[in-house]
């Protein structure tokens, strides 16, 4: 009688501890944190170690390497984990001590308070749950407005130093050396200093996300002067997986690199589903809230009332989403533009607004509430990511005047958030060839007035279904580099089937190649320095080092130890490809030497042939190349 | 005592036949051939033949798409493969008729003879060989040269009808609407000519490989004006594969889309492999024989010489080798500028050479002797791959003054190639960054008169080891799309071992993917018409054609069961993200049916608002939207 039904018990098992493939150390690095102006401003990062350079190659030591980290507490062996208490809330003292928000004495949405009373769901429920926080009346508790007022919030100091990944050190290091970027207008700073946080928000070109209802997120920034991010999908759907899987989905995506992950779920305890992600989230969660209220409404679109979305929104603010997908900028106008497409209108949340405008003939009630959600995302400090509703499905779509014209309404809505202080990014394409990308980010910051850009792909070809991951890593490298700030990845199942947790990883690194591409090119100061020291590992043959460097260590080593399994062969110098009698770089390094021992000078004074020196040369040479 | 040896054990044991793996039909197309101007003019294509529309999309029939397929008679289920016989001759009448050659008493290279000689290798030997042809005294057999005395070449003609892939059905069709393309400066034609094929030849704008010993190669170009080209390299080392395996790594390379492949083997039985891989291969076959010259040497690079390197050539180019990679452009002023890289040289071509200069302080013999080289080149009809082997090994080493010394030597060799009237290619790199890449192209063609380039990747971050084949596909389509004429594969493995099976069709695939969006984006006429038929297909829930469609119809027909795996769900009028109770696609058809029920215009008038259509439409909307 009192059995717990399926998702429940597969919940409950999965509750007390994560797989510890989800959770095991990252090869060959340590969790580090940097301190800010407080102490409770523990900025984390990870801090690769690198080992000494061989004798023949100099024997110099190697600094070790600090990149980026997203993956929470998770890897860190420090950390106690227990997904039924949720994460710490690292940031709730800061926003107490803003003192314009207070606790509720009970949730404010309807479906919310029908959540908590109803007992079947006991089972499911997150158990650790504290009441919510609002703005004061009148308030607002958005990065955006306390930035236009001139405040740098500790959450605006962390980002500052997380931004920078320690550069004063590389810098001190003298290994800053990179290429001259291309950055397209972009403002790219030597280094990023609070303030210049601050005055990025304050002018919309970056935002903040992080909903007060989520103080276990770690600040994060999405703009085109910082480094570019990239979003995972998660989300069960009726016919896939259930709430346990969603949890180690979230903590599998950050563990690879997904700086924002978005619960796409339509499945039947979403309400639950979200909150377990959110209390265990370090990374800011973004929703498509109108999933929801579409199944509040047995998925019927055109039963979607005003009152039913705020009820969610409302509901999910209070939770704790960091930023909400709204596809206000599909129009009554646009929707017949969009009918001699070739897949007319393929995003979810641009259908269900279709639909509703054609059967009430009316405009969009996102549209014509679009000033009421400000008030709602002003009093949480949820950001909008204006959703590209009309996006197109397929290159034969791409640029067309269904999507152009929405964006052009995107431009007004956001100006229209801005006015509220609300903080704003905008969604992009989808499906676009490689010579009609620029077009898109050129006329996104013209529209938008450089509110952070954020887009799936580009897939920059149709015919490659199994592979989009690679379809779209083109197109989201090259807009990348132009100016998007952030990409939301895609997996090699996308148009085919959910993805698993290989799908994931196969998906984020793809994102994360795109996203480095970019800031390589765009010039982004430091961003060539994890390039130079693996560039630098492989050519000494410190193959572990080459691995921990790599963005998936593990694979590294996976795939180079199925062609050469023995320990001892990392260190031998021959690397894989060539085998043990013949090594390019060995030779380079006979090229190194000579030049080190005669002066580049001399050494390019060969070239009038100095064949006195031959014969010392060879037998050097002879002697060195071949070591076994 | 007569015991075979192991490897010859192995390659005997699949002699016989190929794997089912490698030769099944791709699902869903057949093989069919366009006849030109003689019946033995026979080009082989794909045809991938499509369902109807379903009724409630509109039911109408949907034409088969022709695609460009190399995958030989390996797909084609009427020939009969035989390993041991070889492939048919198909391009010998051809060569035969010009007159221009003879057959040879015996091989020309003292090597060749020696192998043939040696009763050792009887068990490795290819058994079905016949002996060489080689131009007659004073005769030049090179397409160039034919092409600059104005001879339209059987050849040429094949290529031709090859490039045009059915275009005029297409047109007939009416489905050549596309975007337009950004070609910067190409000549991209609406139809191509045999005429057109044989200028760009001449004007050295095009190659098209093909040994006189190759007869069994169907005939290929390469150039900028051409659709993207795309490379998989197969070759054994000393530590790993044997001449089995790389035989059936042919046919699986081509499979999934080689167009040529290069054989680097550097193993014992590298003759014997490189005669077996050649008599059953219809794609042209590229190699560096530098790499055996090497191993004649016992691996010791000063003591390569002229005489060996000649001898080596006449070998490879009497088997049949259809370009040769040289590293002539690899000067003696060129080498200490490798010195302060951080990877030095990595290209193992270039090192050998580099090597050799510095031990003898004396200019590249592949430069001094260039012109003897052309000479042996125009004999058999062999083309340049000239050798970049200064390119960069990683993102700090990108467009250094070493790489473009070295590509301005090209540009001088390629000159005196074309003296010759020897078809020729340049290579190029490597590591490069989003912003540099241009550069490369753009100096490649001024440089070496469009002589086509050929480029590895370029890779554009080094951060990623094992997903090297999307650092570098990212480079790739967009230095195809800048021009770049045929893009070298780069597999998951690069850098960490030596690529399986699947690493070489994921390598395959990533390149397909650039090559194709490269396409795209310069506007070739015809190339979004597979797109435009897949995304059809995706649209109206044709499944089954949209794996077809597919560059990999397995691979996404696989992912797609694993989520929905009963075939009753294919046909479904749900796709496998949204699951059965919502549907963006099945939203889109209500859309499209109301703006076809009332007339875009009609539609678009909706704007005003004209409530009495409300009722009418939610009742249709309603009902169809619900099909379960």
């Amino acid at each position: 009688m009192n059995a717990i039904p399926k998702p429940a018990a597969d919940l409950l098992q999965q509750a007390d501890q994560l797989s510890a493939s989800v959770t095991r150390p990252i090869p060959g690095s340590r969790k580090i944190f940097v301190e800010g102006s407080s102490p409770d401003i523990r900025v984390p990062m990870r801090e690769i170690a690198l080992t000494q350079t061989p004798t023949i190659f100099g024997g110099e030591e190697n600094a070790p390497v600090t990149v980026y980290d997203c993956s929470g507490p998770y890897t860190d062996p420090d950390a106690r984990i227990d997904l039924s208490a949720g994460l710490p809330p690292l940031r709730a003292r800061w926003i107490e001590a803003r003192g314009d928000t207070e606790q509720l004495p009970a949730l404010s949405s309807e479906f919310g308070r029908s959540r908590e009373t109803n007992g079947k769901l006991d089972a499911v429920r997150f158990p650790g749950r504290t009441l919510p926080r609002r703005a004061k009346a009148g308030a607002n508790v958005s990065q955006m407005h306390y930035a236009r007022r001139g405040i740098v919030t500790p959450e605006m100091e962390f980002v500052a130093i997380r931004e920078n990944q320690r550069l004063d050190a590389v810098r001190d290091a003298g290994l800053l050396a990179q290429h001259r970027g291309e950055s397209f207008g972009a403002s790219i700073q030597k280094v990023i200093t609070p303030e210049f946080v601050r005055d990025e928000i304050a002018r919309g070109r970056a935002i903040l996300p992080n909903n007060i209802n989520h103080p276990e997120s770690e600040p994060m920034i999405i703009g085109r002067n910082f480094l570019t991010k990239i979003n995972a999908n998660i989300g069960n759907s009726a016919v896939s997986s259930g709430i346990a899987e969603e949890v180690e989905k979230l903590v599998w995506a950050i563990r690879w690199g997904g700086d924002t992950v978005m619960d796409l779920s339509t499945g039947k305890h979403i309400h639950e589903t979200r909150e377990w992600i959110i209390r265990n989230s370090p990374v800011p969660i973004g929703t498509v809230p109108i999933y929801q209220a579409l199944e509040k409404v047995d998925g019927r679109a055109e039963e979607l009332t005003w009152e039913i979305f705020r009820d969610t929104l409302v509901e999910q603010a209070e939770q704790g989403v960091d930023y909400f997908t709204i596809h206000a900028g599909v129009l009554l106008r646009h929707v017949p533009l969009t009918a001699k497409r070739v897949t007319g209108i393929v995003s979810r949340g641009g259908s269900i607004m279709a639909k509703w405008c054609l059967a009430h003939h009316r405009e969009n009630f996102l549209y014509t509430h679009f000033e009421d959600i400000c008030e709602i995302m002003k009093a949480y400090d949820v950001a909008f990511s204006l959703g590209d509703g009309l996006r197109p499905g397929c290159i034969a779509d791409a640029n067309d005047a269904a999507q152009f014209g929405e964006l052009e309404a995107l431009g007004e809505l956001t100006k229209i958030a801005w006015k509220h202080d609300v903080q704003c990014m905008i969604e992009g394409p989808g499906h676009v060839p490689m010579q009609l990308i620029k077009e898109n980010m050129d006329k996104q910051l013209a529209e938008c007035g450089e509110a952070p850009f954020y887009t799936l792909g580009p897939l920059t070809t149709d015919i490659a279904p199994g592979y989009d991951h690679i379809t779209s890593a083109i197109g989201a490298a090259m807009i990348g580099w132009y100016g998007t700030a952030m990409l939301c990845y895609v997996t090699p199942k996308e148009h085919l089937g959910l993805p698993n947790r290989e799908d994931v990883r196969d998906g984020i690194m793809a994102y994360k190649i795109a996203a480095h591409a970019a800031d390589l090119a765009k010039g982004h100061p430091g961003a060539q320095v994890r390039d130079n020291a693996l560039s630098k590992a492989r050519f000494e043959f410190r193959w572990e080092d080459q691995f921990h460097l790599g963005l998936d260590p593990e694979k590294a080593k996976e795939f180079h130890d199925e062609t050469l399994p023995k320990d001892a062969h990392k260190l031998a110098h021959f690397c894989s490809m060539c085998g043990p009698h013949f090594c390019s770089m060995k030779i380079t390094q006979d090229v190194r030497d000579y030049a080190a021992e005669h002066g580049v000078d001399e050494a390019q004074a060969l070239q009038a042939g100095m064949a006195e020196k031959s014969a010392e040369f060879r037998e050097l040479g002879a002697e060195v190349y071949r070591p076994g």
